[in-house]
Parts: structure tokens; C-alpha cells; sequence
């Protein structure tokens, strides 16, 4: 089954907003055995909305629109479909008490606009929000025999995604009947797509015929693959080539299980009954940030000495000053005082240390911008590592934290 | 003039990528004077891709295409292209030249498909890549007897922006003769889009009749305010009416001049001659990683901090153990010490802490999740105020970040 996505609104063509509805939408569509055809985007003009509509129903039986909804933008997107499919629209009593309730639970005064919202296209399926005052709206039509679907959305990232996973999903799969599929993901970190491809080669050139579906989803630093299949023994054949592609390149996983790299090394310093504490220069705290984004990381982070300046590293973290003096601040020796420093001040297991020059400014006639030193300080020791890096500075902490997070996963895991 | 972009890959189409290039090429054509009509992304069957371009070019006169390019790809878009336009793939010497030179540079060894990689349309103007292996390539084309053109660029980001800022803009400007944008901006915080358009409805209404277009760009907390207008004095129209904008909401401003509210903080910071440390705790170091990801931040920035533990709170911080006792973490006296502890600890003027719970979990009896106390510290004594947030920790995060961020800033400038 095909689908395709309209997402409207002058701002996504004037660069205003980048589109990350449809990557989402994408991603839920292919979990559920639905193909994604076309992507458009579009002003929020009627004729522009009713040519595209026109286009995508001749290509495929379902056309999810996001956008061109709402109190400030008159609701565009509504007058528009409630045209183009010829009915009016009426007052929704039900829609206008949520609405109401909507306000009165946030103490904020309701607009005349917002009583709008209410009005709605009478032939629709209305699909209630609960998070927002626009509602979704799922239309039935007839195109050459056949049944299609128009389902139309706001384009409030978490309203959108609100609506797709508790009214239209269930929707799409009880009126298609979707083949189930089945998919397993790894996180692999420190080595590009085509390197990772070129290992993996010959089991690669094998999943094919197996039925299997693979593909890398490349980020900054890392590389996702993953594994899918349709139909019968799905699980188990993913399951397998999954344990396959462990053997061969299970080196450099950092993940397994949609887990991402923080949310494994918080895990698995859990089971290790370990803590942890970052002393951070170059990286300015945002390895503290990464692992506090995660729920539940109170339970192995301590917290982080962000010693930004050389004062910091001395009189916070208790870097030796002769230290800094004889090597400079990115140096070996004073990351290495920093992990233990901090390590020492906060009490735990394992600590991290970052030093270096994230640039764009900053280099010294010995040391390039991107020469970043870390270390790493546990009950065995301290190690340290230099990374070479680029000129990019929010490349360059970025990175440094991946590289310093992966170390330590790689150090719990052969412990 | 008006122009689409088409972007190729079914990475797209599955979810795996964000396409936040259609949004950095639109706010590029737009600032030249050029509109986007629409934005398609398709997969890189052949067959798709033709039907784009036709579809395409009977609407616009320009048509930017990225992606479907590179080794691992097969090149789809250069035979779809060259095909397309009737042209032979022809060996580019002096691109095989450079191609080399690029692995040379960075002691890769060069692959076949990377050779494969100078073959290019024989008709087409080839625009030098200099940042990787696959080049632009500029189609001349006649479509019911007008000029048209087709630009293919890779799709990724930083070679498409380098190609576009270097090679296709520069094309596309002496071309055609557009007109010259002038615009100006302004960063609000803490105040929804539609309460600050209520507050310069009259302005606002009797831009339109001044050739001036405003557009306002939110952001999670924030909104951007653009002015723009095109033709005769339209620098000192939009700087007139930018200043009438900060005359009624200028309490609300946090940044000017394209500037985001750390450059802003920083800058004022700088002026000021003051320092600035943070002491955090549900913020888990936020506050710290946004300052340094901005080139210059040492200069005013010299450490936090990250309290996650109480035992930090404790010993690092200094905060009296009775106190979180008596209050719990999340409290105001807690939060006061804590600013205290980290400005005396850093010696610096101003000191930012929080506590609050981030969620989802961590409620308590009398504290719901959302939670969060912040405090200012400076030379004045120490302010603090209780911030009322949602559930959905990542936003609460962000939000808290920003809100002391803002205060600080604001604090600044009434000084």
C-alpha cells in the first residue's frame, strides 16, 4: 500500500522551518507495511492544496496533510478540504468543549478564532487532539472505483505525531490489511558507512534472497543499520542475520535495540553498579547534558565539573597550576589531572575528562584547531587518548562526547 | 522568479533523513529575491525522477535537485539527468584530476566507482565540489521557447551549501535580474506568537500598505520577528519600522540582527566585563554546553558546576546538607545556595543555578513534574523564582535553559 504526504505552509519554502513531519510520518508509515511515494511541500494557497491533492489521490490511496491549521493561519487547510470535497462546515458541540476545556485547563483566555476550531467539514471523520485546537480530519472518497483517504493534520510536531499514533494508524490498519513487519537496529559508532559496508560485504550480498531488507542511517559519528523483513519467520530470520552481523562486526556497536549511545552507557553502568562524572573543558559540559537528557540517569551521574577556564581547572578541579604551565592546558598530563581531579571530588567509579580546541579560533603554533586530548579514569587507572578533529566546532564537541561515551561503554563491556 | 527543489533518496521517503536542505536552500533563494513554488522528494527510481523534472519545469524556471549522487549510490541522477537532456557521460579530466587530489589529501585509497565519478553529461556546465568526489552540474534547457535550468547537487549539507553559495547562487543571480531583499530581525522570548501579535495588531496591519512583510518564526519559547521588504529605501523602511516594533514589544526582545540569545548573552557579558559560572542541576549542564558551543564563549564563561547528586550539591557546591533536608533539592533556599556556592567557588559576577524536576518521573507529594527553581546571582545578592512547566523532560530542559538565559540577559541591561 502507498501513501503520500502534503505537508503545507509558506515558512517550509521560504526556509523558515525545516520539515521533520514527514521523516517522522515516513518512519511510522514503514513500520506498519505502508510505502511512502512522494514528499510535497506547499504554500498554503487553496488552488496550490487542491492541485496537490488532486495528484497524490491519482497516485496513491492514501494522502496524509499536515499544516495550514490553526487559530492565526485562518485555517487554510479546512476551508480547503471542506471545498474541495463539497460539504459545509458545521459547528461541532463536542469539539467546541474541548476546545473550551482546552483553555480553562491552561488559564489561558479563548480568542473568537479559537471558537472557529469548532467549525468543521461535515462529511469527515473528526479526530480528536487533545493535545491542541485544531482537530485531524479523515475523509472517505471514491477515485476510479476505488477507496481513498485525504486525512489531514496539524503541524505541530507532538500534536501531529499525537494523532498519527492514537487515530489514524489504528484507522489505516484495520482498512488495509498490512503485512506485519518485523525489524531489529544496532548502533554502530567510529567507522563509516562504506568501511562498515565493505566488512559486512558477502553477508550483505546474501540477505536478499533471505528476504531481508538492510539499511545504514548514517548520523554524525554513527552509523544505525538496519535489519526489516515481511511475512512469515520475519522474526527469526532478522533475528539470525542480526546475530550474523554481531560476529562479524559486533566491534564497533555501541547499541543494540533502537537504544541510543547514552541510554546504553547509562545502562550498562547500572549493571555494573558503577557512577560516573565528566571534568569538562573543550566539550563545555555537553557530555553532562547528553546523559542527563536521558530519564533515569540520576542513578549512575553524578554531575561535572565544567572547567571552562584555566582558573577552574586549578582552583575547582585541583589541576596542578605547573602543570598547565609546562604543557598547556590541552595537554595530556592536565586532562589526565582532570579526570582524577573530578573523579576524586565526586566520589565514582569512572570519569571522563575533555581538553582541547574546538575552534574555529584558538589554534597555537603546536596545536592544531581539532587536536582534542581525553581521558578516561577508573579504579584501574587513568588512560588518555588525542583525537585529531576538524575545523567544524559543534562537529568537534560533538564528536569528542561520542568518542568519550563510547570509550567508557567499551571499557564497561570488557570489564 | 520562481524556483523548485526536488530532493532524491529514498532514505527520505522511509524517515531515515530529515531533509533540512530544501529549508537552508529556501531561505537562501528567498533572501535573493527568488520564491519556491514547491518542494518534492521522491526516490531515486529513473522513472520518478523524470517525471519531477517535467512536472517541475512546467511550472518554474529554476529546478535545484540534490541527492541521488555519490559512489555507493550508483549515480542514479547523473544517468537520469544525462539521459534526460539526451547527452553522452564523458570522462572530465581535470575532474578525475581532482578527485584524486581529494583522496590524496586525505590518504584514502580511491575506489573504481570513485573514477566513475568524473563521468559526467557531456552538455552540462560541471561546477567544481571541491569538499568531495560528486560535482554540480548546470542544465541549460529551452521549455516552450523560455530559458530554463536544472542544478543537480549532492545531497550532503555542506557540499551542497559550499556548491550553492560558491557556484549556483552567483550563476542564478547574474542570470536573472533579481531584486535585492533587505531584511532584519529580532529574537522574542518567554511570549507566544499569538499574544505578540495582539500587542502590534495595528502596527502590524498597516505594514502590508509599506511593501514590508513580516513573518514570525517560533521556536520552542521563543519567536523570531523578520521584517523584509524589496525595492527603493527598503533598508530605511524596515529599520523605521523594526524600531516602531521595539518601541511596543521591545520588553519581550532578547536578540537582534539574526544574533541567538547565547551570542546575545555572551556579547553582553562582554560588555559588561563580567563573568559568568552556572551551578545546575536539572539543567545537567545545558545552560553550560549552549554558551560554549558559541566561538568567543571563554571570554565570559568560566565553568559550572552539574550538581546531579545531592552529594554534589554538598560537597562541590557547598550547599548546607540541613538545608536540603529541611527543603528537599528542589527548593528555593537549595536553589539560592547553590548560585551562591558556584559564583563564590568561580569568582565570578553573575551565578545561574537550577533545581526542579525535569520528569517524567521524580514527583513528589507536594512538587509535581515541572517543577524547577532558578536563581541569579550578582554583586546585587541573589534572586530566584519558581518556573511552572509541562511533563515532557527534554522541553522543560530547553525551557529552563532559556529562562535563565533570558533573565540574565534582561538583568544586564537594566544595570
Amino acid at each position: 500500500m502507498q501513501a503520500e504526504i502534503i505537508t503545507i505552509g509558506d515558512e517550509l519554502l521560504l526556509g523558515q522551518t525545516v520539515d521533520t513531519n514527514s521523516a517522522w510520518m515516513g518512519e511510522e508509515l514503514r513500520k506498519k507495511g505502508v510505502s511512502v511515494n512522494r514528499i510535497v511541500s506547499i504554500s498554503d494557497r487553496p488552488s496550490e492544496i487542491s492541485a496537490a491533492l488532486d495528484e497524490a489521490l491519482s497516485r496513491v490511496d492514501l494522502v496524509l496533510v499536515t499544516g495550514g491549521l490553526g487559530p492565526t493561519r485562518d485555517d487554510v487547510t479546512k476551508h480547503t478540504l471542506a471545498d474541495y470535497f463539497n460539504t459545509d462546515l458545521v459547528l461541532d458541540q463536542d469539539v467546541l468543549d474541548r476546545i473550551t476545556a482546552w483553555f480553562e485547563g491552561r488559564k489561558l483566555k479563548m480568542l473568537p478564532s479559537n471558537c472557529d476550531q469548532a467549525l468543521l467539514p461535515e462529511s469527515c471523520v473528526i479526530l480528536p487532539n487533545p493535545r491542541g485546537t485544531a482537530m485531524g480530519m479523515w475523509f472517505d472518497t471514491l477515485r476510479e472505483g476505488k477507496d481513498k483517504v485525504v486525512v489531514s493534520m496539524p503541524g505541530v510536531p507532538y500534536e501531529m505525531k499525537g494523532l498519527m499514533e492514537e487515530e489514524v494508524m489504528p484507522r489505516v490498519e484495520s482498512k488495509w490489511s498490512l503485512p506485519v513487519r518485523y525489524q531489529k537496529t544496532v548502533l554502530t559508532q567510529g567507522i563509516g558507512e562504506s568501511f562498515l559496508s565493505a566488512i559486512v560485504h558477502d553477508w550483505e550480498e546474501g540477505l536478499e534472497s533471505r528476504g531481508i531488507g538492510i539499511a545504514y542511517l548514517p548520523a554524525p559519528g554513527q552509523v544505525r543499520i538496519r535489519l526489516s523483513s515481511i511475512g512469515e519467520d520475519a522474526d527469526s530470520r532478522v533475528d539470525d542475520a542480526m546475530k550474523e552481523l554481531l560476529d562479524q562486526a559486533g566491534e564497533h556497536v555501541v547499541a543494540e535495540d533502537g537504544m541510543s549511545l547514552e541510554e546504553a552507557l547509562i545502562a550498562a553502568l547500572g549493571r555494573a553498579e558503577a557512577s560516573l562524572s565528566t571534568a569538562e573543558s573543550c566539550t563545555g559540559g555537553s557530555i553532562a547534558a547528553r546523559l542527563t537528557a536521558i530519564p533515569g540517569a540520576s542513578a549512575v551521574f553524578e554531575g561535572s565539573i565544567v572547567a571552562y577556564a584555566n582558573g577552574i581547572k586549578t582552583h575547582v578541579l585541583g589541576v596542578d597550576a605547573q602543570l598547565i604551565e609546562a604543557h598547556g592546558a590541552v595537554s595530556e598530563e592536565v586532562v589526565r589531572a582532570m579526570a582524577e581531579g573530578v573523579r576524586k571530588a565526586m566520589k565514582t567509579t569512572y570519569a571522563l575528562a575533555t581538553s582541547g580546541i574546538a575552534g574555529p579560533g584558538g589554534a597555537t603554533p603546536t596545536k592544531a584547531v581539532g587536536t582534542i586530548w581525553i581521558a578516561l579514569a577508573s579504579p584501574k587507572g587513568t588512560h588518555t587518548r588525542c583525537l585529531q578533529l576538524g575545523n567544524h566546532r559543534g562537529r568537534n564537541i560533538a564528536r569528542t562526547a561520542l568518542e568519550c561515551m563510547g570509550w567508557l561503554l567499551r571499557e564497561l563491556r570488557s570489564a
